[in-house]
C-alpha cells in the first residue's frame, strides 16, 4: 500500500518504520513541525518525501494515516480533504469517533495500536493489538490486511468498544504509572533508592501475563490487615495525595474481596 | 551455614530454595501444615528434615528463619525460643519490626526479600533486592553476608524505613494490580478480551526500568483532556468504583503537572 502519513510524535515515530518494514511505501511525512518530519522520513529513508505543506501532499496514496493529537484530527483532516478529495482517511486513536471524518470523505476509519509509545524506546509491532474500524466492509478489510502486516493480533471494535477500552488502558497505564510515581516519591523522601523497586514492579505486570488480575492480588488490604492499613495512613499523613490514594484504593480492594472470594 | 526455616508459604517456598542453592543448608522445614512442610522439604531434598512440632526443633543452626503470615511471627518466635534459647532469629516480613523479637533472643533481625512472590512462579533471586537490619552491628554482618550469597542487591534499611519501603511497594504491586483488576472488570463488561491489554501492562513496568516514572507518564489527565476525562466518567457511571477512582487519581496527575513540569 501507498500510504501518507500525517504526524511525526510517538506513534508516527513508531509506525513508520513498522510500515515500511512490512512492505508498504511511505510516500510523504507530513508534520505540524517540519524539523520533526524531517528526523522521521530520514528514518524512512529514500522514497519519503517530507512535505511542509498540506496542500502539496500526494494524491496517490492508498490511505492517509494521521497520527496527530486528538485535538488536532480534524483540522488536518479538513486540511488534507481539500487537496485529496474523497481518499482514505485514518486516525490513530483510541478515543476518537471515526464520524469525526464526516463530510470530508466516504471511506474512512481508524487503526488504533493499543500501545504507549515513546520515540527513543522500540516497541515489537508484531505482538501490538491493533484495533480497527471502517467505515464500510470494504474499508474494514484494507484496515484488517495492513493491520494485520503489522501485528498478529488485529480486533474489530466498534466506537463503544474502543471508548472502554481506552478507559481501560488509562486504568492499566496511565493510572499505574502514576502509582510508581508516588511510590518514587515516598522512596525519595526517605533517601530509599527507586531502583531497589524495579524488580517488583516488572514482577508485578509479568504475573498478570499468565494470571488474571482477581487471582494474584496480595497485601494488607485484600488480607484485611487494618493493623498494617492504619500504621501506614499514620505515616502518610503529611503526603495528601498518597494518604486520599492509599485509603481510597484500600477501600476498594477490600470491597472486591467479596466479589473474588465468590469466583475463586 | 545451616538454618532451620519455619514457613511453607510463597516467601518460604522461594526462599527455601534458593539458600540450598547458595550453598546453606536447611537442616529442618516446620509449617503449621505439615503437608506443606512436606511438599517444601521434598524441593530441599536429602538433608532437610521436616518436623511437626516446634519442640523437636535442631538447635544446632546458626539461623532460624521465620517466613511466616506476619501476625504468626511473635507466636512462632515464642515457640521456638522455649527450645532454643538465645539464638538468631530472623524474620522476612518489610511491615514488622525486629522489637517483635524483644525478650525472646539477644540476637534477631530481618532478611525482607522486596518481590511479590508465588508458589508456581520462580523467580531470579540475584535481581531481588534484600533489605536487612540486625539487632547488633554482628548480627547485621552476618546477615549481610547470607543476603549477599542470594542477590547482587543488598541494602541496610532502619526499620522506619523499611516501613516506608512497604507503603512504597504496596502503591507499586498491590495497587497496580488492583488497577488491572478495575481494566479487566471494565473489558469484560464490554465482551473484551483482557489479552489484548497484557502487552501495554508489560511495557508499561519496562519504561520504569530504565526511567523515572515522572519521565514518561502519558494519558488525558496530564495532558489536561477535560473532554475526554469528561467522557470516560459519563461511562462509568454505572461502576462505582471504577469511577470514584477514575476521579480521583485523574485529579491526582493533574495536581502532579506543576511538579512534573518545574523538574523537567
Amino acid at each position: 500500500m501507498k500510504i501518507v502519513l500525517l504526524g511525526s510524535g510517538n506513534v508516527a515515530t513508531q509506525l513508520g518504520p513498522a510500515l515500511k518494514e512490512a512492505g508498504h511505501q511511505i510516500l510523504q511525512v507530513w508534520s505540524r513541525s517540519e524539523a520533526n518530519a524531517k528526523i522521521l522520513a530520514n528514518k524512512l529513508g529514500v522514497g519519503t518525501e517530507v512535505i511542509g505543506q498540506l496542500a502539496t501532499v500526494n494524491m496517490n496514496a492508498d490511505m492517509y494515516l494521521i497520527a496527530v493529537n486528538d485535538k488536532a484530527i480534524r483540522e488536518v483532516a479538513e486540511a488534507l480533504s481539500l487537496s485529496i478529495g474523497d481518499r482514505l482517511l485514518v486516525h490513530t486513536s483510541g478515543s476518537t469517533d471515526i464520524t469525526l471524518f464526516d463530510g470530508l470523505s466516504s471511506t474512512f476509519g481508524v487503526m488504533w495500536p493499543i500501545q504507549t509509545f515513546s520515540k527513543i524506546k522500540s516497541v515489537d509491532f508484531k505482538r501490538i493489538p491493533i484495533a480497527i474500524e471502517g467505515s464500510s466492509v470494504i474499508v474494514t478489510a484494507t484496515l484488517r490486511t495492513i493491520a494485520q502486516s503489522l501485528s498478529e493480533k488485529v480486533v474489530e471494535m466498534s466506537a463503544v468498544q474502543r471508548t472502554f477500552f481506552h478507559i481501560a488502558a488509562v486504568f492499566a497505564c496511565n493510572f499505574t504509572n502514576h502509582l510508581y510515581y508516588l511510590a518514587d516519591q515516598i522512596l525519595q523522601d526517605q533517601h530509599l533508592d527507586f531502583d531497589m523497586l524495579r524488580p517488583l514492579i516488572l514482577e508485578t505486570a509479568e504475573k498478570v501475563q499468565t494470571n488474571r488480575p482477581i487471582g494474584v492480588q496480595t497485601g494488607p488490604a485484600i488480607r484485611g490487615d487494618q493493623h498494617i492499613l492504619d500504621k501506614h495512613l499514620a505515616l502518610l499523613k503529611d503526603n495528601l495525595i498518597a494518604f486520599e490514594l492509599y485509603r481510597k484504593i484500600s477501600e476498594c480492594i477490600m470491597q472486591s474481596r467479596d466479589h473474588i472470594q465468590s469466583t475463586r
